[in-house]
């Protein structure tokens, strides 16, 4: 499976003006639906890559390290994961990946700090795994893919398997009461000044 | 403890010819003996390396991998898991030590694509330590482990079975259901029919 | 909270001739409070640094490991666990968070030799994050932690916790056992004569 998008944008995440005038029953209920998305597509049983063309920040961010393999753009445009800005925890699962995917270092960097990176320098990291001219980006995500599929389904999604376990047990401990975490922030009064300010930017 | 071995072939793996001829299960029970003679390297109380003169593809990396230590030759032998294409997942164990050893995006990379890499290309992903000419391979391994060896033991040893402990857990909880995954794997007909092709090979 | 010291020693450990004079019973006692005082640093939910303008070595690389972050001299000074040399292992939580920090490899290389390196060679395998001159150590450590100190302080704490968090339920579960093992290291007879050696050079 492959995530595509246009140029200008990847995904800018989720839509805060929307979200801001959710109660927290139904915020609730989104969030746990987003969440359950987010670990169906990084448990996909497929092997999985996007073609970030355009900018891919906080949600961006976070629905790229569900895929297996992250080819971006070579022109200047941003990574990262804002959460801690905004007075938020980046999703657990999203915290879990990425760590496993960049190391310990470049994920306390990422996470404490709330800044965006450039594609060259997420390509450095290990944030995202090639970088193409645009002309070439979804063309060469289709080739990366396409050879691993071509091997026998069995012996892939096992080995996929045990590149997700370690993960995905602890998201089985952990992942209600680090949700509960979430929104007990997101609804905490000083935050949700602060998402306000910030939805007004939408 | 050095593993060494010719100029030509470190190890090719396992022997296909012989183990087709198997039913299940007398296949059964190589299969864990063989994977409990690697946990058996991989837990052992002494400093280990291997002096990889020769190829060490699929069993051959695995062995390998169960060392603390990998020095490879310079010249342009091959090392890799091509398990997938074969249709079977690498041994659990292996892939355990693989992603532990060269983090997960090295890891992922080898074991999604099955292909095999020179020994310059592995030192540069971390597979091997360091690479040497030949002449010069055993004596180095020699030395590299001759100096820890003169460490008091008990020392030693906890710091090991520290590097051990999270791989070691994993195994002792899953490796019994990973290893049937693989037999499922193995005596599937499609599965049967690579494997064939690939016997006749050797 | 940032942790500074003089540009000889940022810390050359414990005392071992005081130590050496204690009792089974009053160095278990001691061995636990010291442990409990590097998790209550290792878990403390602000930011925190260390900046290292002399040597940290054995107990002064603990103490630097239990920060966020660790910013170094850029004079040639030491760091290093040498504890395998004495007879003895690494303490459990320092080993953890310095094969989460620095990856396996490297950890392997320093806790299996038990060599010190410099702070420039700390910086390619990341034991230490940035080197600067020593007048402006102390500064640059301040700026880091106080740009993520302005950040809602719940959220961060959250964000922090999920890096803790691997480290943390180890050594929870065994952290007990390894500090016995570590005391009967401690009070074999050949590794209190590695140690009396050690301490004249106090």
């Amino acid at each position: 499976m492959i995530f595509a998008c246009g140029t200008r944008f990847f995904s800018i995440g989720l839509s805060l003006p929307e979200l801001l005038q959710l109660d927290r029953e139904s915020m609730t209920e989104f969030w746990y639906d987003f969440d359950q998305a987010l670990f169906n597509l990084f448990t996909l049983p497929l092997p999985s890559a996007c073609a970030i063309a355009g900018h891919a920040i906080a949600g961006g961010t976070i629905l790229a390290l569900t895929c297996d393999y992250r080819l971006a753009t070579a022109e200047k445009k941003l990574l990262g994961l804002n959460e801690v800005k905004r007075g938020v925890p980046v999703p657990y699962l999203a915290d879990l990946i990425l760590r496993q995917t960049v190391g310990d270092r470049s994920a306390t960097e990422l996470l404490y700090r709330g800044n965006f990176i450039d594609t060259e320098k997420a390509l450095e990291i290990g944030l995202v795994d090639e970088v193409y001219q645009n002309e070439h980006l979804e063309e060469r995500a289709v080739e990366r893919i396409a050879k691993i599929a071509t091997h026998p389904q069995h012996a892939f999604t096992t080995i996929k398997s045990n590149r997700l376990e370690a993960i995905q047990l602890r998201y089985e401990e952990n992942n209600r009461s680090k949700n509960e975490e979430f929104l007990n922030c997101w609804f905490s009064l000083p935050v949700q000044k602060l998402l306000a300010i910030a939805a007004k930017k939408f």
